[in-house]
């Protein structure tokens, strides 16, 4: 059995971590809040995050040290924003490379436009892009943690990474599958909450089901599109870190994506949002990287536009909406036909 | 404005009549059942179908040879076990064969395994194939008889036949995109309640969100992995009448296939569901179809197998479910690469 540090004590780290440790290893679960750290040791349960008791392999630090003395895999899943200090700080604590460096963090940097796994490259000392491993799916922590079903794909450029990965989580009620796509696995996750934002907003105008899974659908298409021009494979977009993981975070209340956007809807503007939730919300910084994206990459993204004008510009989300679906009649398949030469290609 | 004939008033009949009468139309709504025509030409509902006010320009009919007299499209929405005779009956009624055929109807004949459109040329004197249009896609019949935003797609071999059922339907809220992919689109509407029963098992097994999510994910790729080898285009997989319809049907308590499933998911017997539901319930004589589809193409559909021993062979879901989940760890692209070798073919 393994010595796995995972390094932030959200509910998906604390997730993944009772999946680990339902696996035999020995984790220890940093978090950069000391008084949360002493909880987790005290009461075994996670405050705020999850409701549910952990299991007392479990530890968790404040020491970022002593959290990753020895260990064999270092899981990362701090938000977004927080990725590049985490590594700077991991620089001046590892004696060497040897841990498996696997990422569970869903997001894309505005400006530099830069996945997760680019930045870690970027950050750490000793670790090549083929050395970075992320784990991606469609997957509330808060089922995870109950030990429901869930499937979810890791993904490295480099097989046997992936399959380190995937042996360490896997297990009967959590099923992980392998992919080399990781351009494509870690785009789907992090547009998909673009989209999200999108259902939110809709459901919070009172739209029904057919408006939101036309969204879905939609967005499903256009960020397939963008992935696509930026070296995905498209097919990563049909698969669980894709339609899957936008499915299960459209179409349920748990998502903090959609709950943004739902209040959104409604009609509260983004800082209100914001104070309101206490939690990060991954969507907006991803929408305002996305859009920059589509502009540098000259790809059509109206929906992801739409809903940058709701947050950015201040645009009614009603008036957002009408515009959506007033768009000219046309071939469904025109939509898709830059996929299939995308496709073709390859 | 024109003429327009809706054969069946069940609820997507019903919605689909009142969408032609926003748009100016003259319509006819039949029925098998005079008493319920009276009802609707009296009270202006249509009492256990809809809770809304039906316009008053909808006039509901019995007898066939007066609703379709100087039509010029007939709208086909009865249940597909019943579609053959309604053919065989317009063909004695018809004096000419230049109305529009249009259907809306979603499955596919067990034994045959004939499409709806298949079924109609082969009962129609008159029309050939390329006559007949096809209308699909995410839409509940309660949200789009609540004029709540809504897309489908209609399709035709013949463009320009698609273009005139598009210029029908086509309103502010009701979106209509075209496609000449009449394989794909009618084997999309058909196959995804399969699914749909599966997502109400899992559901009626007490399994998440997660679960839910990775079922319909694997389940569009084996449906778009058997429409493939049947001549659809893949892409319409992606698209509105597939993933699209697919998530509706799946996430909604409104769907009674998901019904139907969420009640074998709770341990009742098909038999009780079937008599609880007191509805045609469409998937189940998919499931039947797609299963024989399957055996003869020699395509591997796990889930729709699944689905079948539960439903035919008495096999407890949650054997079923477990069974799913615990297939050999694997690269999620190899269940894609059928799919990306036709693409690339096409």
């Amino acid at each position: 059995m393994a010595k796995v540090a995972v390094l932030g004590a959200g509910s998906w780290g604390t997730a993944l971590g009772i999946v680990l440790a339902d696996n035999g290893h020995d984790v220890r679960l940093w978090t950069h809040r000391k008084e949360q750290a002493d909880a987790i040791n005290l009461t075994h349960k996670n405050e705020n995050y999850l409701e549910i008791m952990i299991p007392e392999q479990i530890k968790a630090y404040h020491d970022l040290q002593e959290a990753i003395t020895n260990v064999e895999a270092i899981v990362i899943v701090v938000p977004t924003k927080a990725i590049r200090e985490v590594c700077k700080n991991l620089n001046g604590l590892l004696d060497s490379s040897s841990a498996t460096l696997i990422h569970a963090s869903k997001g894309i940097e505005p400006i530099s436009l830069k996945r997760v796994s680019q930045m870690i490259e970027e950050e750490m000392e000793g670790y090549q892009y083929e050395d970075i491993v992320v784990l991606s799916g469609p997957s509330h922590a808060e089922e995870v943690a109950k030990r429901q079903p869930t499937t979810v794909t890791v993904s490295s450029v480099n097989r046997s990474n992936a399959k380190i990965a995937q042996d360490l989580f896997i297990n009967e009620s959590f099923r992980v599958y392998t992919s080399t796509d990781m351009v494509g696995i870690e785009l789907g996750g992090a547009l998909k909450n673009i989209i999200a934002l999108g259902a939110g907003i809709s459901d919070g105008l009172g739209y029904g089901d057919n408006a939101k899974a036309a969204l879905i659908t939609r967005g499903l298409a256009e960020i397939a599109r963008l992935g696509t021009s930026l070296g995905a494979n498209p097919l990563s977009f049909l698969g669980l870190p894709g339609v899957g993981d936008l499915i299960v975070t459209c179409t349920s209340v748990h998502s903090r994506n959609w709950r943004a956007g739902n209040l959104l809807g409604k009609g509260n503007k983004l800082e209100e949002v914001l104070d309101q939730m206490g939690m990060v919300v991954e969507g907006v910084r991803t929408t305002k990287a996305a859009y920059q994206f589509a502009k540098k990459q000259q790809v059509e993204m109206p929906i992801t536009t739409g809903i940058y004008q709701i947050l950015f510009e201040d645009k009614n989300p009603k008036d957002v909406v009408e515009q959506l679906m007033n768009r000219n009649k046309r071939e469904e398949m025109e939509d898709l036909a830059a996929l299939l030469r995308s496709i073709n290609t390859k």
